[in-house]
């Protein structure tokens, strides 16, 4: 299960409304950054979470409303006594950008920030540990951008505690039978895994696609994805505005969101002009119901029981 | 009367309670930037204040916590369509910490950005039009800081409209009137202009002191002026803690205000370490009555009629 947090889901001008682009998901107690806008520190400590946990940071744009918030938070992990190094992945150029303001500002800090670059025209596996795997999903701005898929892996069986008691099987032999082996008794008899076992939770997968135009060559990468969290910059009104920007409409995320059959869409990236944003929502529920807005401090559990509820 | 607005009076970690420090002082209708702290524009739009109205800024030092909003401000005020030109007063590495960022990211903005360097370790004239001057003020800080003195120019006398009737004074001579000259009849007598008009208003003073240890020297700068805000970074209990990292007490701020003869102290730049800041309120006026805690969106009129009645 991921826990996805919503820092900021402002675009270019940060309001009164909306924070700038910045969002965590959260798995076995790690946090995991997309993006970084100015204010994104405050937001973090503001929706309680652990700066701690935060190993990783996935820029998806070097635009300052998805990277200003860097070297606040770089410094602030600092000052707060960080010793494990820090991650973030980004466009090469992200070095051009913040090092001589880090190299400045950051020199005491007792911690080292590494900078892993990728390039976003193609879809590339930028992170794997045993739960997770990151990959890369290009799209199609006005400078190079990528999004993320975030694929957890599918963890341990269920023991059925009854039954694994019932054959008196030993502790030692219980990793095994959770990762399916079938146990052998002392007199040779063969008890099937399915018989000791309910299935792992299934694997769930979430993709975050800002900023980007209509791009439908995403659609094989994120295909059945558990929830999509799609820029909708625009409503109908404003699509000449979307394809001068490259960004994308609430209707074009809801087309992205039911040609690659995903079970969620959430909406972000909103524009300053609306005040109020059900016009986003109606737009996109036209064509992908299951659709939800964005807002700062929203927390969604991507969860199988929950995704399927709906 | 200078218009003072408090956008931020956090120390350097930014928590739920109080953002980074920046402030505004406003003077006919245009506004000066002192600091400019992550999250800075936002609260800037919170305030409702006019961006088109800011002009310049003045960086007391180059720590993230005073500077890391500037990138995202500039980057803002580029895409609200600014043409107009903005001045930044800084340390002269300002251009080595900012310029990388600026040029890549900020290379499509329609108006040019001016840093101006100063060396804090002196008081030096930092602005002067005809209704302000901006003085520099030596901090003694970890790194090159300054504060900044601003002082009102004296605007013109008041009229006294029944006598300007009664002498049938030509709307040709009302500027030189109003700027204190005698009027002359057509028969050749002279009326002072004392019978004339009434004094100006009298020219305020406001001073910003921080980030600064207890450092006496500012005291002749700062004599006198109607409203003082100094660093309270800490209260007695840590005041071991000031001295090692150059910052100040609310008691250290309350002596400089009592020995400069200000007429109010504002106290801020508040650690992140006291829940309950009228332990800092109390010390300081236990020195220094007429003492005030800044808060996020404070204004203060720093008025003649207001600063004499407390």
């Amino acid at each position: 299960m991921f826990r996805l947090s919503i820092l900021g889901c402002g675009s270019a001008l940060p309001t009164t409304k909306h924070c700038l682009s910045s969002q965590v998901v959260s798995l076995h107690d790690k946090h995991y950054m997309i993006d970084c806008g100015e204010g994104t520190q405050m937001q973090f400590r503001a929706m309680k979470l652990n700066f701690q946990r935060l190993g990783h940071i996935f820029i998806s744009h070097l635009h300052g409303d998805h990277c200003f918030g860097l070297p606040g938070l770089i410094s602030t992990l600092g000052m707060l006594g960080r010793t494990s190094d820090l991650h973030i992945y980004a466009h090469a150029d992200a070095v051009q950008l913040f090092k001589p303001i880090l190299d400045y500002s950051c020199r005491a800090i007792g911690y080292s920030v590494f900078f892993h670059d990728f390039n976003p025209s193609q879809s590339e596996l930028l992170f794997e540990n045993k739960g997770l795997k990151v990959t890369s999903i290009p799209l199609k701005h006005r400078v190079p951008t990528a999004g993320f898929l975030f694929e957890e892996k599918e963890g341990n069986r269920h023991i059925i505690r009854a039954m694994t008691d019932f054959y008196k099987i030993p502790v030692s032999k219980m990793n095994a039978i959770k990762a399916g082996e079938d146990f052998v008794t002392p007199d040779g008899v063969i008890v099937p895994n399915v018989r000791l076992t309910l299935p792992a939770d299934p694997a769930m997968k979430y993709a975050y696609c800002s900023d980007t135009a209509y791009y439908r060559k995403i659609i094989p990468i994120i295909e059945s994805v558990d929830v999509l969290y799609h820029e909708a910059t625009f409503a109908n009104v404003d699509l000449k505005r979307a394809k001068e920007t490259f960004h994308s409409s609430a209707a074009h995320a809801a087309e992205i969101a039911k040609e690659a059959r995903v079970k969620q869409l959430i909406l972000g990236h909103f524009s300053a002009r609306y005040t109020d944003e059900t016009i986003l929502l109606r737009e996109a529920q036209e064509i992908f119901p299951n659709t939800v807005l964005a807002n700062e401090k929203m927390i969604f559990d991507i969860d199988a029981k929950k995704i399927k509820n709906k």
